[in-house]
């Protein structure tokens, strides 16, 4: 059932990092992207892929982490993600991407979740950084980056109070909590 | 599997009118997208549902089907989408939203595709007719709509030639080709 990936696939951020991630795996995940819906079916996403602890440790600084809790900047070492599918644009192709990359972005995290892998779409990247650290062209446009690996915490789904508030937050055993909001609030005609 | 429903979700744009989708149909689709990632769990998207002749109608005409398909405007009458998902950014939350809508319309997809039906992502939207029609507050941002049925057409995947021409095409037997971007064209490091 959809509905139950879905709920299964939360945003994580700490991953036991000894567990490897193999290229083939992640080469499945962007079959998956692939395979996909792009408008005008110009497929202009293109993929980088990360499995390698060297490789990652150039990926890592340059993304920013939950930024609702203060004082967390990351995953600490044996935490971090042990792999990482970065989406870039192929401006050769299409000036701009519509939402192609969030099509793309959860065929690929549905999928790793299928996979008992979990992990976190990231837009907050320090661009030009991790352009240099890859060696990426200018031609491509650095759009996300998706962290893998297997979820060492847990998450949950609460309500959004009263107050509107929709900011996680971590428990103090570690549980991350998300406020959602209801799907009366959402739907409006 | 989530390949399975992924390949099976294909843009249709030719339905059986005929066929009822319910509202509570549309609510349990929305309520995937509701399930889904939203950048710093923002959450600015809302929905306007639709599933009845009259207001589908009020819809149909401010949408652009199938571009690359000469002399072909759309479905006829009887092979129209009984159900619309109109998705929209609330500028009072945010005022980009990422690819946010993205990651919703694939949810709501593959959770139509799970329910035996099919539709299509459209962002080509002639928007302030379409905000007119449905008396859409100026504090919305249309997005995108979701077009919903039971499919009546049979879209296939083909490779992209050696010309490297991605526009689909429809065959005389009405069968609608898709050509796809092979993997190794599409990871590039």
């Amino acid at each position: 059932m959809i509905r139950d990936l879905i709920l299964k696939n939360r945003s994580y951020r700490r991953f036991y990092q000894e567990v490897d991630i193999k290229r083939d795996t992640l080469r499945e995940l962007v079959d998956l992207a692939r395979l996909s819906g792009s408008a005008r079916n110009a497929q202009p996403l293109k993929y980088i892929l990360s499995c390698e602890p060297q490789r990652n440790s150039l990926i890592f600084p340059h993304l920013a982490w939950a930024g609702y809790i203060n004082g967390w900047s990351g995953p600490c070492e044996g935490e971090k993600p042990s792999a990482y599918i970065i989406i870039i644009g192929d401006t050769e192709i299409r000036q701009s991407f519509s939402c192609d990359h969030g099509i793309a972005a959860q065929s690929i995290m549905l999928g790793a979740t299928e996979k008992g892998l979990g992990g976190c779409i990231i837009a907050s990247i320090e661009k030009e950084g991790l352009r240099k650290a890859l060696k990426i062209p200018p031609q491509y446009e650095i759009l996300l980056v998706l962290a893998l690996g297997k979820p060492k915490e847990t998450v949950v789904i609460e309500k959004v109070g009263s107050n509107g508030d929709i900011k996680y937050w971590r428990d103090s055993k570690g549980v991350h909590h998300v406020p959602k909001r209801s799907l009366d609030d959402i739907i409006i005609g």
